[in-house]
């Protein structure tokens, strides 16, 4: 059966079940209120421009259509079948389409991975079914598909039952039918057009990151709102996501599942294996996609992506009728990363000419006398955007600027400013009837409520921005120059092993020698002169201080002899199994910020970097920060700076700075370790790692590596100093 | 002319300038497009219930109703005069008012207090008239009044131009008067009923304050909705905040002007004493204020507390026909506080055998399954309310409950299920046309689109009801028992007189003793014992770390000697005008978690007292928090357990946890030495204060009093050690 050319491919089908041109529905009921009747209802209604065929044993003709006894008699292989039947008989059905030759399928019904057991393994049947006979496959439990710009209404969700909207430029990607439909109904509701609806589901198949794909090369989106619960295949979801910003074509993701009883009810609600929400984070900061939390954010920012334009800088002038609402705002875009810089003082004594009781710094507060005379509207508006040199302006007029008085002369003004700066991003927050709003709408201008709406979606527009004008990231290509990483050993690996592996891939490590005999320590302790550290070196010892297998500002040489057989004996007693390899001595490093590196294979997206502030901190404030491998020093003094521990390193309140160029130098390394040794190891722990003041560089005092496999003493790598 | 006691007096007159009975309008329009003809067309058309008179000099009638040539000629003294002149009349007319006895009149003119400079004095002319004749004034710079209650439209605000909307249970107090009117319109939008408006602008006499006040009082309003950019009496705040929590009255405020650039937007505004915004935070917890951050969770709030159900805790079960919006729901409420606390097993069971394809635990997740058998659906909700003890639901319903198979059987379900348990808060997250959502509503329910905002008003409904279950507030009461504060001098104190200052308290000290030479040094520490740390004693000297002045870890008697004349010299070579006392011996303190406890006097608010971990915590992580003085046990343990460091405070990973309950005592001792001192002190800080394992107490190892009026020394506070 399979190998017939005219079956679809992976990756060019999706368009067979997205908007077909012949649609069989098994399972089509003549009640148009049950969800075998509902899609045929939709359809019909709707105008779906293609052919539909019902197919149900009992009937001859169903809503009005001549319907077909099985898949079999249908007259066409079509491109989609709808496939309402009871879960155990799905099977069978989708079988009967591959054999018929149908291109794809949607299969609305539950009781599939989603209720664990038996439902797992029917579940498991239908992708073999899938793979086998080349049938491309939505679902299960899943509410279809809804595509505006064909009538192809493939769904039981009630949400047609407000009408039909108009095809706009937004695809909504969901994991979830409730939640996409849900998010679709807000968004009509809005009057933000939406294009299609795609519904996974359990995702036998298609998945989302598949979805993404193509959406990314359909033209007509320009805007990609995507819900997820997990992922299951992160390389296709990481292609899918860079494919989308190499086109320039903004992701906006709500990934649910945080907190410990979100991801309860996540994993009683999927068969998803999520990755942990940091790497989530990270993945979507290295593909410029915008993590949203909310249904109003999400859908705040696809408005504001329709308008397609995308600020060169984060530099935003705000314009205020009430002082007090411009320091709301000011507030509220400082918090979020932009810029509220003051306009050059010649300007600002312009404007003050202009309009006397106005504040000019930025944001510029205009008081109600802005619009005492409308010709000057126009004319500071413009002073400031050109100026101030703002890239984004937000202009707070509420019900002013619906006045009757003054709706024509603004619109005019604006309209001439538009001309004059067609590539800022302007937001005008006003209140006003929906034919006012309509007037500001059209001639230009992206309008909000709410200003504090407004900037949170502005802030979104800066990061795709800067996203789109990165280069492309190349596929991850570790640098020819690094020596080939030897393989690693398949258990728990010691320090004294770990730090060479390190060292090999270019992290600095402390000057270190392992003594096998008191007399052993006392010579290599006196060549680096005193104090030195001494730690016990064992594979499988990783909590070294707990067991009393560490010792600090060892003093003199006969001190050291001491401490090595005190250090042996007191390993032995806590850990007789263990294969003890000696005492690890080094000279002790004085001085600098503790800080922690590491890095953690994540099951679903590969290796990923962390970078946190030592001691408790990283404990206490979980002040850390992830970048998946490998990355370039950019995107290192990205992750440093994110954390609120940056500020120690940049030198706070008269302190010396860190050596924050050794530091990144050191991430790059060990991001470049991550991505050669990915599959090899489970994760890395440099912990404490040591940055002197600047120019002097920085150290690791301890590492461990975990190799993949030696899964118990990973469960312990955090506490390793 | 005062004392007449027909004038009314502060605090039962504000119903002159909301509700009044009769009314002037000086520099009454016959163009109603003009700020003089708006609040006469408005009231005319609103159908205002009382009298009203046009006062202009050149007409006989204006819009149609007789009018004066002058105050002096109102056949009345009325309730109220709207005065709509040009700024510098403004003072000659409200002298006129004042000598009519007219009870209150509002200002709308701006280019007073808010320009600076003249203004500023053409402002305190206006305070004056209204202190000397007794007449109520409102503004200036404001938008007026707008009481829905007897159609007193006294504005001119365009807002009006929608249509007039009729009285709900909010009312809005708003400094400005852009903000409050764009409030009300965003409100009317929603269908929000709102029965005053009120803009205070400059504030010339009546503020912010005295309305809240007021509102408090009246039994029709339900919840208020305040908007600020400063304030200049914070004790009247204070009281009034106090007086509306007294009275069930929930209010949700808008404090602005956090940040640097929010701040400078408020300072070029208006002429209001800002207070600092961590303070504001803890005047609002202490009396129970929710403080916004947006117009959205501001009218989200308030349209909640419309429904008058303050939950009893924080226990939430949510219910969602999506696992995934479940787990979204979940994340967003814990991070909000809540408890998303599990079912019990056994109704978990019950509840699974009558939905199969349910998750039980909480989130309830349903699936679509809810809607397929109705009977069920009440059933497994009041299930989960009675076993789950649920003082708030949350259901996310979206389209599914507006389908119109379902909208009659459900309804009927939910009514019964509200009789059942009418005071948890229940909110249905749906979406629908108008008259369907109506019928929950109507059924009894709040109802919201979006789930997240939901629980952002959910979180603040548990706010309010812990608030009010509270026993009220007692005014700042100092214990008996404490005995007399000594004058403190008006001068930099020295760390030796600020600890038997502190000590005296109640706050516990390291043991110290003062060596004024180096054989008195010898002697002290060799009391002691060694090792002890020695610290130069110096009113004036504060950074004395910085000056060489301290010494640790001093190790023996000789050593004591020696260090005692090289703190001496040090000191004397930096700081020669310094008034040296001699070197302060104490023992080093061992362990412990290193905090620090401090006390603010606010020029606004009074004495706050801060609590964070020490060291470079709560300079990095600005991890501190405040209350106002004095609190008790509960609040000292709320004010530690809100900071991140409580985590390693309550024993983190194997900690042992600190000994809370001294630091929390402490902090209560501070707290009444602040209220007892505040007007005698700039600040107090206590760095580092230890705390020791828990049972074993904590200690101040270095503090310092800065006396009112020893600013320079103030300003260095912070690096005391």
């Amino acid at each position: 059966m399979p190998n017939d050319s005219s079956y679809p491919k992976r990756g060019s089908s999706l368009p067979y079940l997205l908007e077909p041109k012949s649609v069989a529905i098994v399972g089509a009921s003549s009640d148009p209120s049950r969800i075998g009747g509902r899609p045929l209802r939709y359809m019909i209604e709707g105008g779906f421009a293609g052919r539909i065929y019902p197919v149900n044993p009992n009937r001859d003709t169903v809503q009005g259509l001549k319907a077909y006894r099985a898949v079999g008699e249908l007259p066409e292989a079509v491109d989609c079948a709808i496939i309402a039947v009871p879960a155990k008989l799905v099977a069978g059905v989708l079988e009967e389409c591959g054999a018929r030759g149908i291109k794809s399928a949607i299969l609305f019904s539950s009781g599939f991975a989603e209720v664990g057991g038996g439902g797992k393994a029917l579940q498991a049947e239908l992708s073999a079914i899938a793979q086998r006979t080349g049938i491309r496959v939505l679902g299960p439990n899943c509410l279809g598909v809804l595509s505006f710009t064909v009538g192809f209404y493939a769904t039981f969700s009630s949400t047609l039952d407000a009408g039909f909207s108009e095809p706009g430029p937004l695809a909504i990607i969901s994991q979830s039918g409730a939640y996409g439909t849900h998010l679709y109904a807000v968004a009509r509701n809005r009057g933000l057009g939406v294009r299609y609806v795609i519904t996974t589901g359990n995702e036998c198949d298609v998945d989302v990151a598949e979805c993404i794909d193509w959406a990314a090369g359909v033209d007509d989106i320009m805007v990609i709102a995507a819900y997820a619960e997990g992922v299951q295949d992160g390389a296709a979801l990481v292609r899918s996501l860079e494919k989308a910003r190499k086109h320039g074509k903004p992701v906006i993701f709500m990934k649910v599942g945080h907190t410990e009883a979100g991801a309860a009810a996540v994993a009683s609600h999927t068969a998803s294996l999520a990755g942990s929400e940091k790497i989530y984070d990270a993945v979507f900061k290295k593909h410029g996609v915008h993590r949203a939390e909310t249904t109003e954010e999400m859908l705040d920012i696809a408005y504001a992506c329709g308008g397609g334009i995308f600020p060169k800088s984060n530099r935003i002038g705000l314009v205020t009728i009430s002082g007090g609402v411009g320091a709301q705002m000011a507030d509220y875009a400082i918090k979020r990363g932009l810029d509220v810089a003051p306009m050059p003082e010649p300007a600002q004594a312009q404007l003050t000419e202009n309009l006397p009781f106005a504040s000019a710094r930025n944001p510029v507060d205009t008081t109600a006398q802005f619009f005492n005379d409308l010709s000057l509207a126009g004319k500071n508006f413009s002073l400031m955007l050109e100026a101030g040199k703002y890239d984004i302006a937000i202009a707070f007029f509420t019900l002013a600027a619906a006045s009757r008085y003054i709706v024509d002369p603004l619109v005019r003004e604006l309209e001439d400013l538009r001309r004059q700066f067609p590539d800022r991003l302007i937001i005008l927050s006003l209140l006003g009837p929906p034919d006012v709003v309509e007037r500001y709408r059209n001639a230009g201008y992206l309008i909000f409520e709410d200003p504090c709406r407004a900037i949170v979606a502005a802030a979104a527009m800066v990061g795709f921005g800067k996203s789109f004008a990165a280069s492309p990231l190349s596929d991850p290509v570790i640098p020819v120059a690094l020596p080939e990483l030897a393989p690693l050993p398949a258990r728990p690996m010691s320090e004294w092993e770990s730090r060479a592996v390190l060292e090999t891939a270019g992290i600095p490590v402390i000057a270190a020698n392992i003594a096998e005999s008191a007399a052993a320590a006392e010579e290599i302790a006196s060549a680096f002169g005193f104090p030195v550290a001494m730690k016990i070196n064992a594979a499988g010892i990783s909590h070294k201080t707990e067991i009393g297998g560490v010792a600090l500002n060892v003093g003199t040489a006969a001190e050291a002899g001491g401490t090595f057989e005190k250090l042996m004996s007191a390993a032995r007693s806590a850990r007789p199994d263990a294969d003890i390899d000696g005492v690890l001595v080094s000279p002790m490093a004085d001085g600098g910020i503790e800080t922690i590196l590491g890095i953690q294979v994540d099951p679903v997206f590969g290796p990923a970097v962390m970078f946190g502030l030592g001691g408790i901190f990283a404990e206490v404030f979980e002040d850390t920060s992830f970048r998946m491998a490998p990355f370039g020093r950019e995107e290192a003094l990205e992750m440093i700076d994110e954390t609120r521990g940056a500020k120690l390193l940049r030198g706070l309140r008269g302190r010396p700075p860190g050596d924050v160029d050794a530091l990144a130098r050191t991430l790059v390394k060990l991001s470049e370790f991550a991505a050669r040794a990915g599959n090899a190891i489970e994760s890395v722990d440099i912990n404490p790692f040591l940055v002197f003041s600047e120019g002097r560089g920085a150290l690791a005092l301890d590492c461990l590596i975990v190799p993949k496999g030696a899964a118990a003493a990973g469960a312990a790598v955090r506490s390793a100093y």
